[in-house]
Formats: C-alpha cells, structure tokens, sequence
C-alpha cells in the first residue's frame, strides 16, 4: 500500500546520503584542506551537485510523490509523511526549474569563489576578488531568471530568500526590518550619549589554549559529547551536521580578545544543538532536516546572547575565565563581564557586534543584496556603496575592505539572500526566549548554576524534535502563538541594555 | 574527430570527481569523525559507491569505449589516449559482471565492519567482530562468482588480486614467495643464532611532541608540502590523494617505541610523493591514478627502508633524534641507530615487523585469505588457524587477537587479496633501488648529506609521471628490463643484514 512512498523515501535517502558527502566536502575546505586542493575540491562539488540535482528533478521523482499523494489520501495533514510529501513536492517544483548545469556552475563557483575569498580578504584585496563575485550574482541572477512567471515570487530576491527562509516574501522582511531599525536607532543613541562601559576585559590576554579548556568546558554544559561532535578552527566560525550522529562545529580564536573564541562556539554550539536534536526516526528524511535558516539562528543568538551574555551564566563564566585567563583578568567577577560582553558600540566586523548594532549589519547587506540582484548596482562599485551607506549607519568610515565588503564569506560561496535570516534569527530568539522563561518559572536560577539542561530539552521538545514538519511561520504559531515579531526581543534587549547601562530604554 | 573520446573523458572525469568524495569520506572515518558518525557515513558510501557504479557500466560507458576506440585507430598505443581507452575497457568489462547492488552493499558492509573493528582491536574481541568479517567474506564470494567462466582468471582469489595488482596471477605470486621465503628463511635463522644487536635505542622516551619536529623534518626533506599535503594521526597509518593539489598522510604515535612514527610518515610519504608525482594533465583520469598497489607500495617500502633504515641517511637522523629526544637517546649515534632500525626478530605485529620477517607476515595472510574465500577456512575458525601457523612461522605464541588476526584493518574494511602487493611491493623496490644507485652514482653521499632530492626526481621520472599507463609488469621491462623478481631484494637484504649483524649471508 505504500510503494510508492517507499520508493520516495529510498530516493530521498539516497539524496540525503549525496548530502552528506557534500557536507563533508564543504566543512573540510574550511577547516582541513590544503591550499592547492581547492581547484578539484570545486570539481567534485560541481558534479556532486550536478547528481543530486539531476537524481532529484528526475521525473521518477514527480511520479512517486503523485504515487505517494495518493497513497496517503486520507492521512494525517501533520503526519510524517504527508508533511515530507508536502515539503518535497514543493522542492522539486522548484528544482525543475533550474537547469542541472546551472547548479552545477552555481557549486563550482562557489567553491571556487570561497578560495578566492580567503585570500582576498587576507590581503584586503578587492580588485582580485571582482571577477569570482561577478560569476556569483550573475549564477544568482540567472538562477532567479529560472523561477521568471512563478506564482510563488513576488520580487526577484524572493526566490533566493526561499532557499533559506522557505515561503517568506522579501517585502514581509522589509517591513519587519523597517520596525527593528525604528526600534533600535534611539536606543543606540542614548547609549552612545551614556557614560560607556568598561570594554578593558574583553580585550585582556587571555592564552588560546586556555581559552580552549573554557570553551570546552561551556560548550560540555550545553551539550556537546565526544562521541557525536567535533569542534575545530576555522576562518569563518560555521556549524555543520555531516549525517546522522556527526556533528561539527567551528570556531575561531584571538589572544587579545576572547569573546571571538568562547561566544563562537556558543553560537555555533547552539546550531549543532539544533541539529543533534533533530528526530532519528528522520535522519536521511528530508522532514528531519533543520526548518528555515532563521529557526537556526534563533538557536545560535539565543544560546550566545540570552545565555551567553545573561546576567545569570555571566557568574558561572567570570569565575572560569578569572581563573583560566588569570593576569590581568585574575580578579573579573560576574557585574563587569556582564556589562563587558553587553556594550554598545559600532564596529566594522558584523560577526563580533553587539546585540543592538547587529541588525545594521544584516540590513545594510539586504539592501546591497537586493541592488545587486535587480542590477542597480554593479560589483566594481560595490565597495564605495558599503563603505558610504556603513559610515551613514554606523558613524564610522570603514578604512580597509578586510573590515568592510570581503569581511564575510558567504558572496563568496553563493549564500545570496541568506543574511536578513541572521537578523531574523535575533527576532525569533525574542520570542522563544519570552515563552522559555514563562515556561520554566526558575530557568535563570538554573543558568545561574551552570544548569542548562531543562532549557535544552525545552528547545528540543519545542523545535528540534519538529524537524522541518512545519515552517517557520506554522512552527511559530503553534510554539509561541502568533507570527514572526520584532517586539519580544527588543523588549528583551532594551531590558538587558538599560540593566547594564542603568538607562530607561523603554520609554 | 573525438567527441567519443571527449564524452569519454568527461564521464571519467565525474566518476573521478566522487572518487574524490569517497577518498574524502574514507580518510575523514579514519582520521576525524566522531564514533557515532559511523552508521551514516556507512549510508553515504554504499549510495556513492552505487552510484558510481551505474554510471560506470551504464551502456552508455561501453558505446563511448567503442567510439573513442574507433576515432583512436591508428593512434600510437603508448599515447595518453590510446592507454586509458585499454585501461577502461578492461575495468568495465570487469566492473559489468558485477550488480550494483553488491557494489554498494560491499562498500556498506566495509565502512560498517571497519568501525566494528575499532572497538573489536580495542577490546581484543574476535567474537564480536565474526558477524562483520563473515559478511565481508561472502559478499568477496559472490563478487568472486559474477566472474565464474571469465577467461581473466584463472583461480578464485585472482578475481580480488586483480583489483589491486591488475593482471597478477595468483599463481604467480605463489611462486614468487616461495622463492622469497626460501632465501629468507635460513637468514633469519643465521641471525637468530648471531649476537642479537642492541634494541635499547628503539625503546627510549621520546615525547610525541618531539616526534612531530623531527618527523616535520624528515618529511620535509622527502618534499612534503604544506601547500598540497597534510600529516595526521589515525589508528591504522594511510595515505591518500583526495584529489589534484590534495596529498593526505597520517601516522600514529608511540611514545615508548619511537621508530612507529617516524618510519610509518616516511613509509607514508613515500605513498604521497607517489601520488603527488602523479601527471598532472591527467589529473580526473584513470590513466593519471597510480599503478598497482605493488608499485605503490614499492614507493613506501623504498623510502621507509632503502633510505630511512639504511647507513647514509641514519648519519642525518641519528644527532636530530639525539637533540630532540635527549635523555636515553642524547648521544646516540648513526652507527648505534643503523644498527637498532636494523634488528631482526620475530614479532606479532606486520607494520613493525623488520624486513627479513616482514614477507612472512604477509605469506600467512595470502595463505589463510585464499582459504576463506575458497571455503576450507570458516571465520569462526580463523583466530586458531591464524595462531597455529603463526607460532609455525615465527617460533612464538599469540596471546591476544589484538596482537594477532585483528591487528590489521584490511579485512574489516573489505580488503581482501590485497596483502600480498606489500611483499610484492618490498620486490619492485629491490629492483628500483638496485637500479637508481647504478643511475645515480653519488647517491649514498647525498642521502648522507640530507639531499633527497635527486632520488625523489629519479622515482618521478622512472614511475610516477607514467601513472597507470602500462602494468606493473610493462612499466618494470621498460624501467629495470626484466620482470618482477626477488633477487636484487633478498641480495640488498643480505648485505644490509649481514653488515649490521657481522654475518656472512650470501653464502
């Protein structure tokens, strides 16, 4: 009775396994590769995607979801299986849009490009990069040129967005957007007129080797285990499950500023929390995959920053790092790391900003994103347009492009369209951390005691054991009641910041 | 004029681009991923390996073999082109008779057996391991049995040979260790009788941290390259090129029996410098792959022994390992370590075994392999069968299967009727070896000065820049003028041997 379904779910599991060699070749370019090894390493990436693609768009595959439909006629719409027949019919509408050579050249050029990146950026050299991130956008561009006509779009970068943040329309993020920067300019105004916090123990030698027994200790509470986790360097801080019960995160270290190494890997931990949790009964089930990449993020800031940056785990840090660091670090109680790790300030590199700033980041690259898809902008002038549009939000002239336009990776690999999911992670954080303190009425006891079990199971019992059954938006009403908004977590924020800053921010 | 050959080429191409993956995913199981990996990474294999498969015996391989075939006539036969249409077609026709379903199913079996083996050697637990190494047995049966009626071959373990040393008949290996353990026999029994050498150096502190310089060095030396290669730890040493520009090496460490490091990275070097000599043009070819496992093996055993157990290069090894290790070894010199790397004696273990015995190691493998795959042998009965001829060969007793039957991974892993290319590895060296000094006239003196040089650029010219255009065989009449013998081996030995010992051996 369920041949069909069967047979869907072979495929998928096949595909899913393709996956998994590509996982595999992507982390190890960025944490294991040899320099030289990048030109075959895009070689096989290209045609790995050309497989998968292929295997997928295939019309075997549209056979047996109509197969599986109507096999399941009458089952539950919330059920394993209708969700995957759901999801993946919705996929592969959309992958047969794209001719299998374009996603190949898009996983070659990505590839490609990364190397480009890394040495780019070293350098600070944009002039070199130019041609690798022209072949990105004009992929991008002509990937967005396959979608021309489909009731699913309304605007160009809606079709790079959905592979990321599926079925939210580029004009929903905007106006989320629109309210957060509203939400978030006065505040950092009367923080910059405020007396400034003490920065100095963010930026005290703190020995990378030390720094290594500190992070594996605080990401052991979280949950990391030897057994199903690695954590390695890497230049860009990333988190990857390469299959079932593998699972690998990233992180990068500074001497002579800490926070870089310890709230990477909370941050990155947080995703792999998200991805180890996901169901077993689904691991090579597209449906056990994780849901939209700003359901991640939620994991990744709530774990950094609500945790991370609490008042309440700053007392179980400031006793180890004091004692770990030692030096001029030696006497830190928890008060002064608190209002260390939660200053405001404006600063060049998105990945290392602060809570309130954050989002400057993320929108200022949604709007160069969006020109340089619509062809308003060209790439040669992209360096100008950054360096004028950060100095008019941040106040700040951004002097070296290593700081400013080739500070992230994801261009260089292709990731167009992916960062408003960073910002909008910061939003559902808002929300889940609103419904978790509700939830567990003595959570920051807990976290106060090192304690961070019972949240990591609540985080598991209300998104990761859910796959990506639901989207972002149906997760979200049944989990929190209500659709993606700004206000729970700039509560949370002019909260905290007002504690730190003793400011009135809400007013 | 050769779109054929073109179409060709580029399937190869892509079969090689997930060759790159699976190396990827090979070397990753045995060097990094974490234990609870295994069962997915099993999944990925078998899907990748099937995959491959298909396409490879797809009608579609063979109508390309026959076109670029046609559009070749006339070619010269020892060209590029010409050779890998002979190449493949004799791979595909073998790779037809066998179903991929039991392609994949033997790739699965293997990654699956090989994790087993982990926890098996471990705990020195045979029983536990039967199920898996029963499974890979019978599924190297039927892979045996879709070959019955080939005129390839002549015996059942010739079906597995050849993957391995293609177009070596089983009988003829036979007649080549009869030869081999009949000059070896009375040698080791003259040394047994002889004064033994003093060992002590072997068994001196040397922290693995200072293994790692002086094995950075050495390995320097021979020419690895940070840019293209890597170094790293596993249980069972390996090398591997995942692709162009990708060469990956791994040893393992002990840090009361120093030589294990450093001579298992130099005999892995050796593999690596191989790969890496390998044409570039030929890059994503099958013609640009090494030649057999033998000649690659011939590499390994050449570097590891003729260079790095021999008198003019211990002049280079013996004040580094002195400065570096201090205490015990602080004033050991070249005389006392040539001596020490030299010694003879019976041991359990085949990848520290000395070279006189090391061919015995191998001949029990060979004998008991051709047993259980012909059915006179069950698994079950293997630990005794093993030990019994074991104590026959080397006059001492197995006391742990760790030490014994489970000491290597090969079976686990699959691979079976490929022990026999180690020994047949330790021939073709004797013949490179014995050819390179009559080329290169000083080459003692700059071995003895540290110059690897000109030796690495001898192997290169005389082996690695043919990859695997012509058979072991053709490539040994064109480069030492003869066929594969045990004579310029057993005669470099017995000198060796008898100068480190004061014995007269060649009588």
């Amino acid at each position: 009775m369920s041949e069909r379904l069967d047979g869907l779910k072979q495929r998928l599991g096949q595909l899913s396994d393709i996956g998994h060699a590509m996982s595999l070749a992507h982390w190890d370019q960025q944490t294991m590769m040899p320099p030289q090894g990048g030109e075959a390493r895009a070689e096989s990436l290209a045609t790995l995607t050309g497989i998968s693609h292929e295997m997928f768009v295939d019309d075997e595959t549209g056979a047996l979801l109509e197969g599986a439909a109507a096999e399941l006629n009458g089952a539950d719409p919330d059920g394993d299986d209708a969700r995957l027949v759901t999801l993946v019919r919705r996929q592969y509408d959309k992958a047969r849009r794209v001719p299998t050579d374009l996603a190949a050249e898009m996983a070659r050029a990505a590839s490609v490009g990364q190397e480009a990146w890394v040495v780019a950026r070293v350098q600070s050299d944009f002039q070199s990069f130019i041609p690798y991130l022209e072949r990105n956008f004009e992929l991008a561009r002509h990937y967005v040129e396959c979608h021309a006509g489909c009731d699913d779009f309304e605007a160009p970068y809606d079709v790079l967005l959905d592979d990321y943040e599926p079925q939210l329309p580029t004009r929903e993020v905007a106006t989320l957007f629109a309210q957060l920067k509203a939400e978030l300019v006065p505040v950092i105004a009367q923080i910059a007129a405020a007396e400034p916090v003490d920065e100095t123990p963010l930026h005290a030698q703190f020995l990378v080797d030390r720094q290594r027994a500190l992070v594996r200790e605080v990401v052991g509470l979280m949950g990391f285990d030897d057994t199903e986790w690695r954590l390695d360097d890497t230049v860009h801080p990333f988190a990857t499950r390469i299959g079932g019960g593998d699972v690998r995160i990233t992180t990068r270290w500074d001497e002579r500023f800490w926070p870089t190494g310890l709230y990477g890997a909370m941050h990155e931990c947080g995703h792999g929390l998200y991805e180890a949790g996901l169901p077993r009964r689904l691991r090579r089930s597209p449906v056990g995959a994780a849901e939209s990449l700003g359901m991640h993020e939620s994991q990744s800031r709530l774990w950094e920053n609500m945790v991370g940056r609490g008042r309440a785990f700053c007392t179980v840090l400031a006793p180890r790092i004091a004692a770990l660091a030692g030096g001029e670090l030696a006497d830190l109680d928890a008060d002064r790391l608190y209002r260390a790790v939660n200053r405001v300030t404006p600063s060049y590199i998105r990945v290392e900003s602060d809570e309130a700033t954050y989002a400057l980041h993320i929108i200022l690259r949604f709007e160069l994103e969006q020109r340089l898809i619509d062809g308003t902008l060209a790439i040669r002038d992209l360096p100008e347009a950054w360096n004028t549009r950060f100095e008019e939000y941040f106040g700040i002239a951004v002097d070296n492009d290593a700081d400013g336009v080739l500070q992230d990776v994801h261009w260089s690999a292709g990731l167009i369209g992916y960062f408003p999911t960073y910002a909008l992670g910061n939003l559902i954080a808002g929300q889940l951390w609103e419904r978790a303190l509700g939830d567990i009425t003595d959570l920051e006891e807990q976290l106060a005691a090192g304690e961070l079990g019972m949240l990591r199971e609540w985080l598991g019992e209300h998104v990761h054991r859910h796959g990506s059954k639901f989207t972002t938006a149906e997760l979200l009403a049944r989990e929190v009641g209500g659709p993606m908004s700004v206000t729970p977590f700039t509560s949370y924020l002019k909260a905290k910041l007002g504690d730190v800053y003793g400011l009135d921010l809400d007013g």
